[in-house]
């Protein structure tokens, strides 16, 4: 007996059910965000090592695959282990997201792309976290953009894509919670958080849900918000509507007016969805400059997904800056959530048997079920068929046919139904 | 200006266009396999680095992407130094095709498969080659295997499943050449090569479309072949044809009856298609026991696609012996010979103009249109709207719409051709 073999640590196969769960759903999401007008690219998987570690990936950087370097000598690793340097043995890496590829591909490709460029991404990215429940190495992220747009009809677009996309799923009936970096900046403000220090303020907040209003005001205190009550005004953060200016009501010192008028133009312009107006929603990327979102199902306690606006980022490759806005779907999240059907088509068992037919000229019995829309698998006949049978069964086959041999070389099929 | 930007060397962006005639063949291709009872699976990028360098990718060993151990500390990168080991830092790489893959993930899950089972791949493999026109680092292969048949109804579901997908791709008249391990057996055998020799005499008779017959016999000379008339006989080789022995014309010393015999059935039961036998054909790879082949169209110079039977590799990982067969699309090397259509459905363009109706009430108009089954593109109305109109045409766009408001609130399109 041979050592247990497995995938590498962190990382899945997928059996035919799975994967064709899996493809049914890209296919879904595939061909919604195709009918609202994106269009599917793809990059490679890898990137220059140097562009995955530009600054642009926030903590992801640290969790990107290396590519070693090929051709390495000797030489090469005395100079690496001198300078403890591992990472300049590798010049490439595995992208740990898609906006970095994104905004690589962008800014080769500009010139052949409309001036407003709705891109489709579906592939896989990769990190290197701690395998744990629900964590994988290897995941698909499902991803729309929308380049060269600054007005909210971008958001706009994506929001609505998205939203009928988890429709087209089944997920009918999500919650969108939206808030803009404008409006969290105007808080810390408020605080008297300094510039340099606000980031690190994001990140405390951004970890709200799991250690609570009190857990972050400690934070916060440690990073020089001296207030007594902030812990309460976070909870009134947390609770707050679209009431909170509409014109009669006066709006509080903190809400940057524009960024709200914003939001709120946002969520009539999409009447029949669910539109939450969370303020301490902060999405953890550094690269987010305007609206951010994210989306939950009310049967299910996590994000199925979020983005925002990033308009600074494509700059950075490009040279010129150039608005930017997006929205990921975390696939592995939703994909367990789906009742889908499969293939619709009907499939049916040829049973294989020397002594009925030879099995070589089965394959023109094939072709013709093949030909007539069938999927059609060829099984042996075994002598417990009742064990056969039970088995395809279970791998959605609906029928199943016995070969009779004719004297002419007109062989026929005979069918019963499986069930 | 900044630099130019561009993917890692050797590998390749999908502009739309290209994209969706890519995924369009690739559906095409894996729904006929589904058809003909194949399952698709999917396995990691990446595999456990021993195991891609366990000796059963031949020459493509030595092209693997290796990733890097994450976490080195300076003490591995010196003890790597010196052994002069760069290999011994990565503990990952990525695969250089699909099936040292397949057959690791059949030996984790064989108990959760059937007896016989027909596996589908459709994925890209890495390959650290020089680039050069028409050799990707990144390329997409198309994989059938039979796993658990040792009968030729394997070779003949292969061979008929990937005609049949060639034909609904538009690249019907593809000639396949056949051949089996053991009659090269037989020809090494007849000039006396010795056993340890074979595998690289067989590499030698690989290489007979570049350096011809007489190259061929020049370098079996150097590995011992004395015969003066190998090269004469390489070129009767070549011309060799069904007649070789047929029960009439008496067998030549050097032909494997059994395996002759099994290529006349294997090719009698397609009586459709064009197959030639070509006892020089070798199909690179060491693992091959058996069966081989090669699938080439008339109109075009070059290799399509091949295979052939592999029994012996499962068992590396299995510690049990299992028969397997399989079949590879080269997709990079049809996807250009393709006339495929994209997606059918109708394409609009919306207008935008601020004048008309503000952009945050289009949405509704444009879920109306997708509702109606168009794939719909908003477009910012631009004073020289002919270039406009000439590049969404270019596109693939039928007709674009400008929206008229309705003082109740009931705005409406109104549509125009693009020829």
């Amino acid at each position: 007996m041979a050592a247990p073999v497995t995938p590498p640590r962190g990382m899945r196969d997928f059996l035919p059910a799975d994967k064709a769960r899996r493809e049914h759903a890209l296919g879904v999401i595939r061909g919604v965000y195709a009918s609202h007008g994106f269009d599917e690219i793809e990059t490679p998987v890898m990137e220059d090592s140097h562009r995955l570690h530009a600054g642009l990936g926030g903590d992801n950087e640290k969790l990107a695959f290396a590519v070693m370097k090929r051709g390495l000598t000797g030489d090469d690793l005395r100079t690496a282990a001198e300078a403890g340097d591992a990472l300049a043995l590798a010049d490439l890496g595995l992208r740990y997201d898609l906006t970095v590829p994104l905004a690589r591909f962008y800014a080769t490709h500009r010139a052949a792309l409309p001036p407003v460029f709705r891109a489709i991404q579906i592939a896989p990215v990769w990190r290197a976290e701690r395998p744990q429940k629900g964590r994988y190495r290897q995941f698909v992220q499902c991803d729309i953009d929308i380049i060269g747009e600054a007005g909210p009809l971008a958001e706009l677009e994506l929001l609505n894509a998205t939203l009928a996309a988890l429709d087209a799923l089944g997920l009918g009936g999500c919650a969108i919670r939206l808030n803009d970096r404008r409006i969290l900046a105007g808080i810390l403000a408020s605080w008297g958080v300094p510039e340099e220090l606000r980031e690190r303020a994001l990140i405390t907040i951004d970890k709200l849900d799991k250690i609570g209003p009190d857990g972050v005001a400690a934070e916060l205190r440690d990073l020089g918000v001296e207030q007594a009550d902030v812990a309460d005004e976070i909870r009134q953060l947390a609770a707050a509507d679209w009431h909170l200016h509409d014109g009669v009501v006066p709006p509080p010192a903190w809400l940057d007016l524009d960024a709200y008028a914003d939001l709120r133009a946002l969520r009539a312009a999409l009447p029949g969805a669910a539109i939450e107006f969370d303020p301490t929603l902060v999405r953890g990327m550094g690269y987010y400059t305007g609206t951010i979102f994210e989306i939950a199902h009310p049967d299910f306690g996590y994000s199925l997904g979020g983005g925002g606006r990033y308009d600074g980022m494509i700059g950075r490759f490009l040279g010129q800056e150039v608005p930017a806005c997006g929205f990921s779907i975390g696939f592995e999240r939703i994909v367990d959530l789906l009742e889908i059907a499969d293939d619709a088509r009907p499939r049916a068992v040829v049973l294989v048997h020397d002594a009925d037919v030879p099995p070589l000229r089965l394959v023109a019995l094939k072709s013709e079920l093949v030909a007539s829309g069938t999927r059609v698998r060829l099984e042996r006949r075994v002598k417990n068929l009742k064990a056969l049978l039970d088995r395809v069964t279970a791998d959605g086959f609906d029928a199943f046919a016995t070969v009779t041999a004719a004297t002419d070389g007109a062989d026929s099929l005979s069918f019963r139904d499986l069930a």
